[in-house]
Order: C-alpha cells, then structure tokens, then sequence
C-alpha cells in the first residue's frame, strides 16, 4: 500500500529551485500531496514535501533530487509521528478541584449522595455522570484500516483517532477499547460485560463476517446504541454522496442500475442501506462466496468486475485493492466512487479522464463525516438503538450541507456535524 | 449512613442572626461542615449551610430554625448535584485538527505509518499513543464507598472521582470501566480481554474475598501493574500516618503493638503493608473467621475489639461499622486512626478527648494521597508490576512530605503527588 513519505529537501532561494525539484518528482510520477516551507536561513530553504510511496515506486528519484545543482535531500520528515507522540486524546477533570470542600462534593463524602440516587433511579446516570456523552470505540484489531489483521494495539492510534474526532467534531468522550479475542462469542461477551460504562457502542475495524454476528447479537442483547461504523457509517455518507451524483447527473436511485464491487462489510453495509433508500437493482461481485449469498439475501444480484463496469451507472467500489479498476473499464457518463483507503481502486482524476460523470475516494467519501452526528443525535435523544430511519436521516442532513458542487462537504465543518445529530435526534424521536 | 445535608436558610443582616440559627443546630447535635452565603438582598442574607445528618438525626431541628423570629429555611441546596451535573470527566483531542493536512497526519492515511511501526515494535505504543498515560479503574460495584453491592453504575460516579483526581493531581487519563460481573472469573476474563487499552489497571470497590483473587489472577496474568486501590492504596497513606504519629510521639513500628479492628480488604492491605515495614505484632479482629484466618497467614495473631482497645498501642479500624468504638474503650496515649468513610469508628475529636495521643479518620488518612503518583511512577518506570519496594517508597514520600505536626500532608497539593511519583519510578528501577 501507499505510505505517505514527507521528504525534508533543501533548495537555494532563488527563482526555480523549487520548480526543478518537483519537476523531477513529477517524472518520477509522484504526487505532491503537501508542502511546506519549515525553515529558512542563509539563503536556503528546507521544505518538507509529502508524497504517497510504496514498495513499487522509483525510489531513485532521491538520488536525482541530490543530483539537482542547487538542492540537497537532507532526509525524512517526522511529522506524522510528531503528531501522534504521547497520543492523541485525554482525559480531564470536568470541574477545577480547588479546595477541600470541592473535593468533599466530587469525591467523598459528597459522591454517596450521587451514587445513592442513581442506584434508586438508573436514569439518573445520565444527568449525574458523563455516561450520556461517553462512546466505547471498539476493536480487536482484525481489519484495522487496508492493513489487515494487526491485531488491537496497533489498532490504537487509529481508535484515539475517532476518539479525538468525536471529541473535536460533537463533543463526544471516546474510550478506545482494545479486545484481546480470539472470536466473535468473546468480543460479544466483553463488550456486554463492561457496557454499563457507556452511552453506546462504536465497533470498528472488525473483520467479516464476525463483524455482522457481534453487531446483530450486541444490539439484542444491549439497551443501547451499537454501531459497526465500517458498514453503516460508511454506508451512510456513501449514500449522501449517491444522492448529490443523482442531483446533479439527474439521476434517480431508484431508476438507476448501481454495481457494488466488493461485499464485504462496508459493501454489505452501503447496499443494505441503498435498498432501505430505494434502490430498484443492485449487481455486486465479490470473490468470497459467503459475501455474495449475504448480499442476495438482501435482493441483490450476483454479477462480476466486468458486467458491473458495463452496465452499471453508479460504481461504488469497496474491495481493499488498490488500482483494480482499469481506466478501460469506466463507463462514460458512469458515477464512480472508488472507497478503499488510502488507495483507491482508481484514482477520481484517472476516473474522470476515462469518462467518469462524477468520480471519488475514500478520502472525501469518509465516515467522519457520518459517526459524529450519528453518535451525537443517538445520544441526545437516548435511543436504545440505530433504527435505518436514523442513518437515512444522517445521509439526507451530509447531504444537504454539501456546497451545490460537491458529492460530500467539507467533514471539519461543525455545521454538518451538528445537522447530522440534529437529523439522528428527530429521526430517533419518531 | 451520614449524608452532607447542604441547608439553604435565609436570615436578617444583623448582628447574632447567623449565631441563633447555628446555636439552634448545634443544640441538635450537628456539626457544621461547609457554611457559605450564597445571596444577599434587601437586608437579608441566603446561607448555604452543611451538616451531616443520618435517620438517626434530629430533624425537627429545621422547624426550630423556622421559629427563629429572624430566619427562614428555605430548603435544600443542590450543590453536590450540581457539581456532579454531566460527570466529572471528558475525553478531550490532544490537538487541535484545524486543517485537512493535520486530519490526513492524524487519521488516515497518516496514521497507517503509526499503525504498522506498533505492528513492527509495539513499545512504540508507548510513544506513539496515550496508552502510558492511561488508567482502567476497574468496578463491578460490589463495595462501592461503604454503600456496599450496589452494582456497577452506581459506582460510575466514584469512578469518575477519581478520574477527576488522576487528571488534577498526575495527569492520568483515567477510564471508568464498570463490569457487569457474575463472579470474579468473569472480571478477570473481562480484564484480560481489554487489557491491551491501558498502561495500568486500578482495581476499586471490589469486595472481598473477590477482590484478593482478582487481583492476584491479574497480575500473574498481565505484564501491566495492577493495583486493588482499597488495599494498598489505603495501606500505604495509612503507613505514612503511622510513621509520622511515630516521628512525633517516638514510639517505632518494631516496637509498638499494633491493633486492626476489620480485616476486610483494606485491613488486610495494611497489616501487609505494615509487617513488609517491620511490624512486629499486630492483632486482629473480624467478625468474618475467612478474613482472620487470611491476616493469620500473614503473620497476624488473631483477637477480639476489647483486648485490642485496652492493650495496643497504635489502632486502626477498617469495619466499615459507625461509631464501634466508644470513648471509654479509648486507651490513653493511643494512637488511632478509624478510617471508615464516610463515618468513622469513632470521631477524631472524641478520641482525643478520651486520651488518644493522635487520632485521625478517613478524611485526612484518604487514598488520594495515594493513587496518583503510585500509578505515574508505576507508568514513568514502565513497570510491569507494583512491588512492596514501591508502596513503601510511597508511603515514605507520603509521610516526607507532610507538615512538622500533621500525619499526612493535603491532597491537594500537587508536589505530594509529584513526590510520590518519583519515589514510586525510582522504587520500580531498582
């Protein structure tokens, strides 16, 4: 997979150093996906440039930049790490304990009171405690991100991630959750085991098809909200993103033939959804069969990559491989998002290029835009679970934010977030 | 149980109007805790007044504040609830994520690099995450404060506490984890499960004998220091308090006979605290046979309240039993300590008057004092376990750190708990 690589190159600080530098990262067939100037000083001036890697790419290009006469590799940047050193979230104390007597109220004696009223009315928790605004995101590492199964720990900085994007986008307190299981039954009973401790249940990055049997027997079994954010997350902002393609291409959902390649849980997820909104016809493929049978019992229809790239007019890919569909394959006038980050299955502008209507990745088609608010509205109005009334109404409120031009806003916008809980909490409310 | 009654009571601004109302509930038998003027307007003034008051009490003691020809009680005040209004913690972003750029560092496709260097080396985590900084503190609320098995949420408001406690004093992120548990194989299952979330678990108000078993099941088990804060916590403050009592009035540990009344968790945490200091003797007393034979295993030598009273000369009470010990008991030139929250075995005061040479109760000899630093040195040292050379590293900084006269220092003062972290992660080095 692609690996973003943050170059830490020199130049003189003259008119065109620059330009040549990334000329021949251009040859090279690089993108510059960031650049900045870090440091100036004697005439000469560090820039650290960001561009996606992999095992595949021209490594040489480095030794050509040091060939530059006027600039020097002088090695890699740390950014990334820089930022995740120490973690990303925290906890704090709500209230500044200044004295003896705050103490005495927050802690003992003062607490019993608190404890003594929510054991007579559970309820209470609620107004009493930050348990209303408190979310378990959790995972047991076996489909983190496209890298597989890393198992829980190093699925943590991905978990703090949520964590710091709830905190940031809807207030919402995150507690990563890290499950040592050796399967689903053992998932199931740890996370019902420490539930009182949350609001609701976020599970994420769990691999399939155990992800489907710790969501179904989960939210049987708990009175409160569970979430599989890779199927339904995903799954709404995919179909705010169908929604805006149609209103702009004319489109009808439920007129058009959609192709669904991949059947995993985020392609299980977007096509359950899409049936709830309408969708008449659905063809996906899949090369695991079990995925496939899931999906025709949804009302879907068993195809392959090419018949779906034939016919279909709205594409959504969700398979983990980067680069499947090739430019020959797109369909003029095809809507086409390819979701499987960090590398989609084609990239939009080579989608486009090949006659692509509308085409996007991952990167703007992301749950972010989608698990804050469904948090937050489900929260606030103490749903005891996520009713498909509630993800239609996230899709319609991300889509509705949306600048006319765009399939998705703009996900660090808290204006959407806010629409989003609102949609969830009235949703909820019916 | 006595519970803080915060009293709202309106008086005229003149001189001896405060006087009548606290003479009329001194009169009853109320000691005032907190007073406080919350209003004042046309010549009259709202006092936020609190008295701890039980069943027991005598509570038409209001309607004689009522007659007073200058004062009104008003009701009651809502401080305490207040306080606790939306919990006491929250899970805050570490960083600001102000831009596109930082969210592709911090979440994907950045954090992918983070993800795979865990994979690779995963005391990476410690680096890269916030998991050396974090803290389970763990209940199934069998023994919650001494309100006894009230259940897991309920004893969510003391959890939060002490989260508040280990942000403001250690800059711990603290997770309340409440465990629905039928016995302890399932806390400890549940534990093991979801212990690659933290840096450190803190067991608390687990009662015993479960509370022995799960913890010595998990610290065999897990490679992470676990701590049953109701045991060890209290015993090391305890062992400050004996200490400096014995720096002041030049009796030694060695030499002194010691008396614990109530072996549950707690007395048993301290009388093995106190022979790892070099107690010579101590008797025990517990109306449980399991509980002395346990103290017994440890070297104590089993016995009853009276003789304790009449023949020791350094007593401790962990009975959760109000009021048990009576004056006349009191030996003079005593030393003791009657911990039992949020009601001691017998008032400070009242022993002092009754010949004790130190007497203090729960309020001042408190855990806080304890679990902060013990659990930043443990994650500082990155140790793998609490060793006894830690709770006595502890105990000493505890007692170093406290006033010429006083038995232990505040526990709001944050070079206390700085203190004991550095002892505690210098202990764990050795």
């Amino acid at each position: 997979m692609k690996i973003p690589e943050i170059l830490l190159i020199e130049s003189e600080h003259k008119p065109g150093s620059l330009a040549r530098i990334l000329s021949v990262l251009g040859d090279a067939g690089l993108v510059v996906e960031h650049l900045a100037a870090v440091r100036r000083e004697q005439g000469r001036t560090v820039w650290e440039i960001t561009v996606d890697m992999d095992e595949e790419a021209d490594w040489g290009v480095f030794d050509r930049v040091d060939a530059l006469p006027n600039a020097r590799v002088l090695g890699k940047s740390d950014r990334v790490f820089n930022r995740h050193r120490g973690g990303k979230i925290r906890t704090v104390s709500s209230q500044e304990i200044a004295s003896q007597q705050i103490l005495r109220d927050l802690y003992t004696p003062g607490v019993a009171r608190v404890c003594l009223a929510i054991r007579d009315d559970p309820e209470k928790a609620w107004d009493f405690t930050n348990i209303g605004n408190t979310v378990a995101i959790v995972t047991d590492g076996s489909a983190v991100l496209g890298l597989g199964n890393i198992g829980p720990l190093p699925g943590l900085p991905v978990m703090e991630g949520k964590a710091a994007l709830f905190a940031t986008l809807a207030g919402i307190s995150g507690v990563p959750i890290l499950v040592d299981a050796k399967d689903p039954a053992s998932i199931i009973e740890t996370v019902v085991a420490i539930a009182p401790s949350f609001g609701a249940i976020q599970l994420e990055d769990i691999g399939a098809p155990a992800c489907f049997q710790v969501e179904s027997e989960l939210t049987a079994r708990l009175d409160k909200p569970v979430l599989h954010d890779d199927q339904h997350g995903t799954a709404v902002v995919t179909l705010a993103a169908v929604r805006n393609a149609g209103r702009i291409s004319g489109q009808r959902l439920s007129q058009s033939l959609v192709g669904q390649v991949g059947l995993g849980a985020a392609g299980y997820g977007i096509a359950r959804l899409l049936f709830a909104r309408g969708a008449s016809r659905i063809l996906g493929a899949d090369l695991d069969p079990s995925a496939v049978a899931r999906f025709e019992e949804l009302g879907g229809e068993a195809s392959n990559l090419e018949r779906i790239m034939a016919e279909a007019e709205i594409v959504i890919a969700t398979t983990g491989v980067r680069g499947l569909i090739k430019p020959e394959m797109v369909r003029p006038g095809q809507v086409i998002l390819a979701l499987t980050n960090p590398d989609p299955e084609i990239e939009p502008a080579t989608a486009r290029d090949a006659g692509a209507v509308f085409a996007a990745d991952g990167k703007s088609i992301n749950n972010v835009l989608g698990f804050p608010g469904l948090f937050r509205g489900a929260l606030d109005a103490r749903a005891r679970r996520f009713t498909d009334a509630m993800l239609l109404a996230a899709a319609e409120a991300i889509a509705d934010t949306a600048d006319e031009s765009d399939l998705v806003p703009d996900a660090l916008d808290l204006a959407v977030h806010q629409a989003v809980a609102e949609a969830v909490k009235a949703a909820a409310a019916d």
